[in-house]
């Protein structure tokens, strides 16, 4: 297994990786350098169609308040019948007014006629700086050289959406189902943070040429979402343009019945996909060296906001970044979002020694220390907070923080 | 004026500066190496006493669950009638259990004792290390010293509180009053963070020798404590251990009846002093080099959160340190906490200049924008957002996000 990395993703038995660029049955991809930034000639915008008119479609969007054209525009379409994809990198096109919403109406416009599907059958999705215009006549050529460079390769497609990212992020399976028959099931995302306004906003497109309802492929992409991408944090920081499109055009022949088993596997199959595709971005967040995972356990109302502090604290990440097991900046974050006239009493553990026990910190031999030294210099560091209650459980994915974090932060200039 | 240096801080006309190691009539103080952090001997202990039986005294603390147990035990002490504080730096004895209780008692007692005042008139702080042990025998010997050592200069004692600041951070001022009468207002803190659990803790200590009803006090010290630390950020950190004392012994023979002109001519005082030495514990942020200020005007339950999720950005905060006047990323902060369903619309001013309309960029020309640049590369840098609604008003000063914040938390190990 070269793609399912992580232990905090169990790759299922019934899947098989597949090269990283191919794509299901039915379903085309291309790109082309639409020179968005002046001067520059890598590809910058991608199109990805399914060919089958059956596809079904499900999309999930930031939560921000703020939203760009492209997240307006594509709420407004037939999202559980989606034909097509254009992503743009570059320019977001967020904050320019009627006229950015023009622009990407007249995207989906361009692509549907090329394309031969409805302009509402376009997804949109555009990342890169905010508040200038993104042009609008450079962008419609670069539509139709990508569609005239359409194939069966996810390649072009997968870096031609990526800003600040190291390098690709994308995966294809094949899923076996209870038949033995399989079907193809990819993914291409870029982030490089959960996120950038300007530079790294999260995009995961998924296809499938397995048969389904399209509420069934809503159902699964909804409930992966939630434990995938929305369990993430590089720098706290919501996107005005997040975006997830998830495609199924039934173009194997093969169908996944609602409330079976393939459904189950393939939901399995699609959460793991998601799950470490999420890891990857933040493992490629800006500057990041390591990945934490936090797990707390207890009261229900109160373990998402303690996980959301310790996973954003600076302190815990810079601790994260310098291998530092210091649990004192674990339980300072914890308490910032405890319950109000709660006392504070939890156990904390890392990498599955304990080093806490009601709130107070165990003494600790020096050969333990340089253990636990070791044990949290590795690639991935696990922390586990139990706190008083029942029944909540959650887990938030987290990156370090760096000087490149600040470096690149800081020296991109408008 | 030396010591009022923020534009964001007026100066009333009826105080003066004096020497920043001027204590008020009836207050000593000294410190002590007790040699907390092995092999180091630069003085770790403070002792500051009132000698006057009538003082009255006023305190707050963090609202982390986490305290330590200096908060405990002072939290449960006679809060308003204070004689002396004892401090210290190295260790912030916070979650050694019962341990850590009993050395702050007995902290207490010590004191109480070479002092001449009750146990429960000694309010205790400590910063530093989380959940190591505070060494009880030499703690209690650096105060026997400090106790030795006591004299009218608060230099030592300010010293003696330091962690990660760059050096103390003082001031005393002549209060004059309406009846030409003047009075001594000094305060000694310590945090170069809004807070790091391990070595940036907040204090402030006040002292005047007015005399005044402890309601007075309490009063004007939550007022001012409400317009000056609770507003700044660093990290979005809350310690553990977070205290501000205020004593007022009326050793000047000058008494500030309530709701009179006085009371208002030294809240004044008390407010300029606290807001900039708030101010000063910005500039002074692990790593900081620039001092931001968010003023949110609108609905007035959305105005704190919204000021807040700006001045926690990281890439607000990375894009004041690279002196990028980049309004996308305060966009998308205050997005980020947007009331739920409520359409984005906003204006937002950079240093005076309008740079965002009801949501959307306003065009710029280069000119303008070298204008702007050069504005946001000074020491104090100011945004204005305004939201829909009316009645709501605050502000949060914070300090841009560097390398040598990282560096300094990644790099400092256990």
């Amino acid at each position: 297994m070269t793609f399912f990395r992580s232990r905090w993703v169990d790759a299922p038995a019934h899947v098989r990786e597949l090269d990283t660029a191919t794509l299901p049955k039915g379903f085309r991809a291309g790109a082309a350098a639409a020179g968005l930034r002046p001067g520059a000639t890598r590809n910058d915008v991608g199109v990805l169609v399914s060919d089958e008119p059956a596809t079904v479609s499900a999309a999930r969007f930031t939560s921000n308040a703020r939203v760009g054209a492209p997240v307006i525009v594509s709420r407004a379409s037939d999202l559980g019948h989606l034909r097509a994809i254009v992503a743009n990198a570059v320019c977001s096109n967020v904050g320019d007014g009627q006229r950015g919403i023009d622009t990407a109406e007249a995207t989906q416009r361009a692509a549907a006629e090329l394309l031969g599907v409805e302009p509402a059958q376009v997804g949109l999705a555009s990342t890169g700086v905010i508040g200038t215009e993104l042009p609008r006549e450079p962008l419609l050529a670069g539509v139709a050289g990508a569609v005239a460079a359409l194939g069966a390769d996810a390649r072009v497609f997968s870096e031609a959406i990526l800003t600040s990212d190291a390098g690709p992020k994308r995966a294809s399976l094949a899923v076996e189902l209870e038949s033995g028959r399989s079907i193809t099931l990819s993914a291409q995302v870029k982030g490089a943070g959960m996120i950038a306004p300007r530079h790294a906003t999260m995009f995961c497109f998924v296809q499938t040429d397995a048969a389904m309802e399209q509420e069934t492929l809503d159902l699964l992409t909804g409930v992966c979402v939630k434990r995938s991408f929305d369990r993430v944090s590089v720098d706290g920081q919501l996107s005005t343009s997040d975006t997830v499109f998830a495609l199924a055009n039934g173009a194997s022949g093969v169908r996944i019945e609602p409330e079976g088993v393939d459904e189950l596997r393939f939901g399995e199959a699609l959460d793991a996909l998601m799950r470490q595709l999420a890891l990857d971005m933040v493992a490629d967040g800006e500057g990041a060296h390591r990945v934490g995972r936090i797990v707390v356990r207890g009261w229900p109302d109160a373990v998402e906001p303690i996980a959301r502090s310790i996973a954003n604290s600076p302190l815990v990440k810079t601790a994260l970044h310098g291998a530092d097991p210091n649990f004192g900046r674990v339980l300072q974050a914890a308490g910032q979002a405890w319950p109000p006239g709660q006392p504070f009493v939890a156990d904390l553990d890392i990498e599955g020694r304990r080093l806490v026990s009601a709130g107070h910190a165990i003494g600790f031999a020096l050969d333990d220390l340089k253990q636990l030294e070791e044990a949290v210099s590795g690639s991935e560091v696990e922390y586990e907070l139990t706190i008083p209650g029942e029944g909540g459980e959650t887990e938030v994915f987290f990156s370090d923080l760096s000087k490149e974090y600040v470096a690149y932060n800081s020296e991109y200039t408008s």
